[in-house]
């Protein structure tokens, strides 16, 4: 089917090209020289939107700048009012970041645009650059799809950022009236939201394949644990007389990951330790441990979560250790339209790649913007799983995959069957 | 044989609880009101000096203070000049310390001293209270007994304390000339040095014993081990994929736990660890742990931090992650003089408790002593096997026992035998 779009061979692949060194040269639109860092509505915010303006304008679409700071064109294609096709990814960045996290999906949003242009399709589409999704700036993320969804608190206007420069202040700053932000919530219908994102995770290298259709964003358990036994002396305290809080945390930490080795999909993390007295001649008598268990199926998450409860305490009791813990949080697995994400998987079939299907182990916009439209989202192989670093990359001939489906998808899309 | 000491009944009891209250009484000369912190040659020092060279003088004995600040008082029967026992401990603190640990060796030496004169015996004593073992103000433990024996570099003259006071400062500042201090050295001959300690540790009172005769301090290794694996974002890295630094770590300070529990008097710790980047959703890339190794004889304690260095290679190896370990300190067991020590194991039970040997794990002034004369040591029990705390306590009942003993043990050494 691909021959019937009218353009050059190996159009696609210098197309892909192109997108990957477009999101080289926003990368460089930061807040730090040599190194990619752009928070929350910082001046190199304004650098990618009148960038990423002038593209939206070629395009023909009508480009406005919502009150949050997401920049929004929309394509209209003359005479048709169906319902909205919405593309799009955040253009904030985490420090040091990579060029790819977010960017990728704007750039190639608009990609998909020309396309359906290119291929007479009738299908209104709009691609928002969302202004904030890693939280870096006020310690909230998706400041940009909550405004977009109505679910924007706007208690939030008062957070304070390192700087001490209040959310509202930073927003009128930008050259943004905060008062408007409840009308950045989108009030045409939606047909659908689709975001193309790096998987930013090394399953799909692991496989060998370009691209994956996400099923849902996997729902997550953040817990802190805390082993209390008893601080004493390294070398007057004989092994069997010791209760080492240290001992105890290093035993429970390798049965959860023992466990978690066990179950397709589940992963449990111990990231954050902390020992007190932390002296190479103390037995450690208190150690707190962080717990982050992320699955698709919150039944999985939630038992496994308890067994890691319980096998705290079993290893706790039988050491004489105290341990307790607190939930820090707790996020459902959100799951992704599946008609909508259907039609995504048809198109990468028809693309010539297979169908495959994963979770998302991190969140997305399209975890939020879930809560307005049917949402799915594509993923795209990370090289070497890397992201939130310099070295995040990706690879041409998977984005020329993305826009490959993206032919097929915007297809299905159109018709008037989908209005 | 207690008998035959014209003393009242209960005594020893009664003078137990003397010398236990005469030590509160000192822990109370402190650098800060309500807790007992006494480093080297600060004030409180000097009132402690005060209130021994007192108790010194009231049993007879000729009182000098050495240049590194030693208190010593010597006491020599009228027609006496055999060689000298020296007994003592030291009178420093860690902060926030407990009122025993080093000035019970101190005031239960003048104890003995006096009932060396009730009994009429004719053996030479010399009571120590070494100024300095804990190495808290110059980052150098047992200055007063290297001064002793003669192993002071005076090169340390010139180490600053936290306040930028350079130990020769303080010297003067204390009313001595650093100049003598090569003048310290013991040149009397000597019969041996007896130091009367708190365990610090559980193992009397877990076995319901008063006394134990130290055999030697434990040789110990310290080394630094660094876990090199993959810092992956937690949500999106499957188990099968991570190279975890934390979890190689666990899994191996599990191993080092459960090997030393096999091997009677092994002890290894892991007190201290370091993780990168140390954040609950990010698993880690880095983690340092030391380890500390201790064991009575050379031998098993080599072996076993070989053993713990393959550990660490098979159990990273396996893991894909890199490990590497630094040694930080090696040092060799002290063992306590065979002899002395048997003559102090006699006099306990002679004085009807149970012959215990047992090594230290941890250092004392009798480890820088052996290097200079017969060494021995005497333990009490600590409750709680508590100490370098202010909850640091010792048995009325113990400290009598440590008094039956000394009856004992100062027959031991006084007539022509042991001239």
């Amino acid at each position: 089917m691909t021959d019937s779009i009218s353009l050059e061979p190996n159009a696609l692949r210098l197309r892909a090209a192109d997108a990957i060194a477009e999101c080289r040269l926003i990368a460089t639109m930061s807040e730090e020289t040599g190194r990619t860092t752009r928070r929350y509505l910082t001046q190199p915010v304004a650098e990618v939107h009148a960038r990423l303006r002038a593209r939206m304008e070629a395009l023909g679409m009508a480009v406005t700048v919502d009150a949050v700071g997401n920049l929004r064109g929309v394509w209209r294609p003359a005479g048709v009012s169906g319902k909205l096709l919405v593309l799009g990814s955040h253009i904030d960045t985490v420090p040091d970041a990579g060029a790819f996290d977010g960017v990728l999906g704007v750039v190639l949003g608009l990609e998909w645009v020309r396309l359906a242009q290119e291929l007479g399709l009738d299908r209104p589409i709009e691609v928002i650059a969302f202004s904030e999704e890693e939280g870096v700036r006020y310690g909230v993320p998706f400041l940009g799809s909550r405004a977009v969804t109505g679910t924007f608190d706007l208690s939030m206007l008062a957070y304070e950022d390192a700087e001490g420069v209040r959310m509202d202040t930073a927003i009128r700053a930008f050259g943004l009236d905060p008062a408007g932000i409840s009308a950045a919530r989108i009030d045409d219908e939606v047909l659908g939201f689709v975001e193309i994102h790096i998987e930013q995770g090394p399953i799909l290298e692991a496989e060998g394949l370009s691209l994956a259709v996400v099923e849902g964003i996997a729902g997550q358990s953040r817990l802190g644990f805390r082993f209390t036994g008893h601080a004493n002396h390294a070398g007057t305290t004989p092994m069997h007389l010791r209760r080492d809080a240290l001992a105890a945390a290093a035993e429970w930490m390798l049965a959860v990951e023992t466990a978690a080795r066990e179950v397709e999909g589940l992963v449990a993390t111990a990231g954050k330790i902390l020992v007190e007295p932390n002296a190479t001649n103390v037995i450690p008598g208190v150690v707190e441990v962080s717990l982050d268990v992320r699955h698709i199926e919150n039944r999985v998450r939630s038992q496994f979560v308890k067994e890691f409860q319980r096998t705290a305490s079993t290893i706790a009791h039988k050491r004489g250790v105290e341990v307790e813990w607190v939930e820090k949080m707790e996020q459902e697995t959100v799951p992704m339209d599946r008609v909508l994400s259907d039609d995504l998987l048809a198109a990468v079939a028809a693309a010539g790649f297979p169908e495959r299907k994963m979770p998302s182990g991190a969140g997305h916009d399209a975890m939020v913007m879930a809560a307005r439209a049917p949402a799915a989202m594509l993923f795209l192989r990370s090289p070497g799983g890397i992201s939130h670093h310099p070295d995040e990359s990706v690879l041409e001939e998977d984005v020329e995959a993305a826009l490959t489906a993206g032919v097929f998808f915007l297809r299905r899309m159109s018709g008037p069957m989908k209005l």
